[in-house]
């Protein structure tokens, strides 16, 4: 049996891909530690589109007809557990999805940002060691972002750039400038993974992937009970998601600083494919290979415009408003993104524009009843201050009060690097 | 008052570090959790140079008429004690080598892989958080390596590159394709206070170091209890130590594969002189620099070739063996990398052909009854198969049984990366 572990089952695209390659004849153990759920109570933010529990969901599964999905509970950093799964189970794929994702809430403070590197460094760690020991031939399709190449201002190739320099030529990693420390703990984990590849003969495929929007995949549609999280507020809402929300409740689009941020974005419906795509076609013995995982390009105010001109079509009117920019960036940049890896491996990309923007739109205007407006307004982490959200839990428990503790406020260009 | 603070003081280089500072003039907070001294008892190792406490060393150097030096237990990875530190003494300087950094005992498992890179990342992110909010015009000099870079077909250069590509152009973080869980450590280290200058302003200058050789430096030589470790084993030591140690019993010099391995060498006495430089030059504020820090290149067997060479010319025969190599690394490579700013801020480096390599096998001699025989021909920890030194003490306390876990042996090329 051809068996696939997907770790974060539980997630906005965990659970969509597990829902996917069951479909498409996969055996698929579904893995997480339901530790997003905790988050979402820590921040007092919550899924725009109810969701329900992993084991209900995998019973609506089961119900639809769907093909096999086996839920279990674990965390990738008890290594002991995540090596005994691999020893038990013998995937012929693991996908990992199991990091925390979210670059606000790695800029919180000290503590959030260690325990984003700790998660997402070691638990990878433990997966690459898990493989090496109980199922070497496994292919590991691991979740990067295209956040880890920051903005440079050469074309960004797929993980390789081949060098000139002095004469001499070599094909080395492309150089990293990420910009949270989120971002950095998926930088951290491609070294890790690149040299796993290359010590111990690992396969990997490492999908540097854009910003993800949409609610709904083929799967997911089936039925009420199949959902996926939509998430919408400043710490794990997505930039597109966000603006529907807004425009929802007639809200002004908020844009940091001059919306001329360039990213690659992509369909969920596309996410899914593409780790379809991936497993059909495994990275060789020994192989550690980087696909950059996204369709288009748009800058932050081009985005906004699209929702304002889909509304328009309506007749309705959306304005856009300019906020402080909470994030250390460059607001105007060159951005030029290689993604031809997947197109040569047969996907077939969603264009964001046309139908699609408006059925999300559609989508949270059914559910606009349940938009927490407190948390759609809430401050942003600032990329100097630290967080600003609702730490009421935690300073109960004991930690340290964050109030005060940030005087520094330069705002500083770097010589180097840029 | 000048105050410097030096994390990791009880080490082979913090140690002559700390007193070498004091020499010229700063007030210096040594800092050290000691364990170091922990892991040679784990793995059955010691310094061959007997080597005092903490608090006799420093005792010491008062007696000897040394400057200012306050000893304080203290471990990095404690983010509460090392922010009161960095509060309590407002530093103008601080000097990190509080990190683990053997690559084979990162390479013995995944409890040595995971340690390794949770001690250094996490240690190293509590110090950049400790400087933004206590002491952000404090210049951070850390300690990195040269094993960032891997062997490249390219020329080296000093952190970063000038890459032209499709008729675009940017200066950016060199790549870096490290050779072990401890050297990716280091890189992790790198991107991360790269990070911390540009969106903080904090000032930090990487000193990726070569392989240090020498026993001692005008400070210590000047007393019995200031001696510094000399590590000759196959964890902890430096090749050219370990030369001199076999030498010394007339054993064979033990080369790894062809030794056609090129790495940048540095006498211990320019090691402590880069960093006063590194000090008395401090980067700008949001400046992350890197400095090469190293003198000569040597491959492995060209080491072993000079203390032949050495030895002959007092009429010693020397024998060379070639072991089998137990990293995964080329044996034959292109190598050539920059050294020049720290040349330009003053650096006069010592060679190592001279007296030096004289004095460095008349310091093993003079101990050479110390050496522990088994320590030498100890198994060597293999990059593929994990470790084989005594775990007598992990086992005793119920850490899982290591042999017999590992049973993949495959060496394969990676397709990536070259």
């Amino acid at each position: 049996m051809n068996t696939v572990i997907v770790l974060g089952a539980d997630g906005y695209l965990g659970w969509p891909t597990s829902l996917h390659l069951a479909e498409h004849g996969y055996n698929v153990v579904a893995v997480d530690n339901l530790v997003r759920r905790r988050w979402d109570r820590e921040c007092g933010t919550d899924s725009l589109v109810p969701i329900r529990s992993m084991s209900d969901r995998v019973r609506a599964w089961e119900h639809s007809g769907g093909g096999s999905i086996t839920w279990r509970r674990l965390d990738v950093c008890d290594a002991e557990a995540l090596s005994l799964l691999i020893a038990e189970t013998k995937p012929s794929a693991v996908v990992h999805f199991a990091e925390q994702r979210s670059a606000p809430f790695s800029m919180i403070d000290l503590a959030h940002a260690a325990m984003t590197q700790t998660n997402n460094v070691i638990g990878t760690l433990n997966l690459l060691y898990a493989l090496h020991e109980h199922a070497p031939d496994c292919h590991l399709v691991k979740l990067g972002t295209m956040g880890e190449y920051g903005t440079p201002n050469i074309d960004i190739e797929e993980g390789f750039i081949t060098i000139e320099h002095n004469g001499r030529q070599d094909t080395l990693p492309f150089p990293k400038v990420p910009g949270s420390f989120y971002h950095l703990s998926k930088v951290h984990d491609s070294h890790n993974m690149h040299f796993a590849c290359r010590i111990w003969g690992l396969r990997a495929t490492d999908l540097n992937q854009g910003v993800v929007y949409g609610s709904e995949t083929d799967e997911t549609a089936r039925a009420t009970g199949l959902a996926t999280r939509f998430d919408y507020d400043t710490i794990w809402g997505t930039v597109l998601n966000r603006f529907c929300v807004q425009a929802a409740l007639d809200q002004p689009l908020t844009v940091y600083g001059s919306g001329g941020q360039t990213r690659g974005f992509l369909d969920i419906r596309d996410t899914v494919a593409c780790i379809r795509l991936s497993i059909a076609n495994p990275a060789a013995v020994g192989e550690y290979r980087v696909f950059n995982q996204f369709t288009e390009q748009f800058s932050v105010l081009e985005l906004a415009e699209l929702v304002r001109d889909a509304r328009a079509a309506h007749g309705l009117a959306t304005e856009i408003s300019h906020l402080p920019n909470p994030r250390v960036e460059k607001e105007e940049h060159y951005y030029h993104a290689k993604h031809q890896h997947l197109l040569d491996l047969g996907l077939e990309p969603h264009a964001l524009r046309g139908t699609l923007l408006e059925s999300i739109i559609s989508t949270v205007h059914q559910h606009r009843s349940r938009v927490n407006t407190g948390v759609l307004g809430m401050p942003n982490v600032d990329w100097q201050m630290g967080g600003t959200v609702n730490w009421t839990q935690r300073q109960q428990r004991g930690s340290r009060d964050l109030s005060g503790r940030r005087a520094s406020n330069r705002r500083a260009e770097t010589r180097a690097g840029n």
